[in-house]
């Protein structure tokens, strides 16, 4: 195990009926900006639960908020707290909701020239202050409930970027497991693969003698794989959802990365997917993950036989065999849950490996990957292999 | 699952070298009482590696906080920290040294009649303002680091009593796994069968649908099983050093028992062994599980045989079967790092079982366990088995 540091203040409000609980968490005197999306919380419940919880507070509210939420959507909001002298910030939503309100928190306090600057420098300069926010997740899949990162998207320029910073971290998160009872298909499928791929970027590397780390990491795998499947065919078992919902903060929340190698590749990759052709970040994210097991299988051996040990209870044959029924396993796991696993499944051909490769090679990026082993060369050798 | 909240700000600096970081982390200005045992740390290094760090910065110490820290000493510290303006306490030491410098925490600032009522009546006041205090941790075992809880025991009146506050979490707490070289072999075994049971706690009840719960209890136990008998055998080897401890951290920082019943009826009695005999804390519970696993073996069936089946092995036979190899394999377990796991092992005989009884009766507590259903009778059934 290597040296590090944990540190993780958001308090965590879950199970059904804690949204009533706002009242007492939310500063009685705050000038509170809600953010939410596009309206979906109007029609599930969520909304009315959250405004009859904060009767007689004082609420503004500011919906929009699109999935990769967009620069341009934040900045007006950032106008909105400003002219309101908000002083907190309540993110009623899913990840991009989050991650937006962070960013949101950040750029309202930002005294630098401009906040697209919190993203495009994050490597020279860092968010020293935000305002406060909380949460109440009403997908699971992102863990951005229980952290500081957020990912923003400039629809402009099609870049989509993540900053993180401790200061952004919810004050709190509600998490009601009965949110998920009203989403659509996709986006639990979405959540499963998003969380699972969280998993895989801080475990599916090489071998650091760090039991306590693995042996998690298998637990959200293999809740993941058990559960998942559940809230697919009956939305409304509330174990099922609660469980998936639980795995999927936990999958996040910088406990399972503490002192190991991560990798993140398949972020990086399907961040570009994401940005140049809409594909929902879940999706991207089972387009890439699979090509770089493929592409990267020697390099990761150790951890994909023990993952398939102990995930997949796959024991018999060489090593090399293995991996192969490891990686369609893994294959065949996304596909159940409806999350298709091959570029061509969402009409993108070859034309998009030169200029997913030119972004990197644009920002300077050489390589990726937790050995930083993967070069340019072999993202688009990935992403061959998902055509 | 059931509902829960979860909150734990402690920030956590692990590995080796860490403790060097202090004069990043404790405020510059601050007046502060390092707190200490018996001297080891003047022996094994720390106690100079904590003063190298903190060059120039205001500390007085105080050291011969106990095993099982006694009240008396403790206020002791308060009359010292009162004297010199302390605000910030730095806890050197394991957990009795963390546990007593919490209730100093707590009673420098407690504005009731006695500090004794943080402990003695605990379930009508509670603490609602301490010191801020860190920690550098010299043992790992109790879990005091990365918690809000304390145990402090009455010479006077032989009682040994709990307290729990988000107050008194640590700021931070210095986790360096080489302070585990120079440990004596008894305190490794205390430290390995305490974490142990600190899981087993919170697991070894009753299912609740709580997969993730489960399997981050069973990764600690299998953990805790195979890196405690190497560092028995090789006190440097640093990486399961490291192990053990992270291991004994996440046994007791409130994760793996969010949301599901716990039992906590060994340490209840044990601490009674405790205060009547000064057996270690660790031997006590290392007596106590196996009699209580003896005794409520049908109301705790189905995760004895989980816990059996997922942590060794144990799959054939039937149900009965199987569950007495389980408990044998935990005393095995206990007895294989060199803790006994009978009274008479300790020259304790048959007349402990109605003092302790007593104790129970006492304080008008009826039954106890995850049940409420381990009534007094039961307690000196449990004693009785474990003679």
């Amino acid at each position: 195990m290597r040296n590090f540091e944990f540190y993780n203040p958001v308090r965590i409000f879950f199970g059904k009926g804690e949204i009533a609980k706002l009242s007492g968490i939310v500063p009685v005197d705050a000038r509170i900006l809600l953010t939410y999306g596009g309206g979906s919380i109007r029609k599930n419940g969520i909304y009315d639960q959250v405004m009859a919880a904060l009767k007689g507070f004082n609420i503004i509210g500011f919906g929009g908020i699109e999935a990769n939420p967009h620069y341009e959507t934040l900045m007006k909001a950032v106008s909105v707290v400003k002219e309101h002298n908000i002083d907190f910030l309540l993110a009623v939503g899913g990840g991009s909701v989050l991650d937006g309100t962070k960013f949101i928190a950040a750029a309202a306090l930002w005294e630098g020239t401009n906040p697209w600057e919190i993203l495009s420098r994050k490597n020279e300069v860092s968010v020293e202050k935000a305002l406060p926010l909380g949460t109440v997740l009403t997908l699971p899949a992102t863990g951005s409930e229980m952290n500081g990162n957020s990912v923003v998207t400039r629809w402009e320029t099609k870049e989509k970027i993540a900053f993180a910073s401790d200061f952004v971290m919810p004050v709190f998160s509600i998490l009601d497991p009965e949110v998920v009872f009203s989403l659509p298909q996709i986006q639990v499928a979405n959540g499963i693969v998003d969380a699972f791929v969280h998993v895989m970027e801080q475990y599916l590397t090489y071998p650091v003698n760090s039991p306590v780390q693995d042996r998690f990491a298998e637990s959200l795998l293999i809740t993941l794989v058990s559960e998942g499947p559940k809230v697919l065919s009956c939305r409304t078992d509330y174990q099922a959802a609660a469980n998936f919902m639980w795995a999927a903060t936990m999958a996040l929340n910088g406990l399972i990365g503490v002192g190991v190698p991560q990798d993140w590749a398949s972020h990086m990759i399907g961040h570009e997917l994401t940005a140049f052709h809409g594909i929902d970040h879940g999706q991207t994210l089972g387009i890439v993950l699979p090509g770089i097991m493929k592409l990267k299988r020697e390099n990761k051996k150790e951890k994909i036989l023990q993952y398939g040990e102990r995930v997949w209870k796959i024991t018999g044959g060489t090593a090399d065999e293995r991996i192969d029924v490891i990686i369609q396993k893994t294959v065949e796991f996304f596909e159940s849950v409806g999350i298709k696993t091959r570029l061509s499944d969402y009409g993108v051909g070859r034309d998009i490996i030169p200029k997913v490769v030119d972004r990197f090679v644009k920002r300077g990026i050489v390589a990726i990957g937790e050995r930083g082993d993967l070069t340019t060369a072999d993202i688009a050798k990935v992403l061959e292999l998902q055509l």
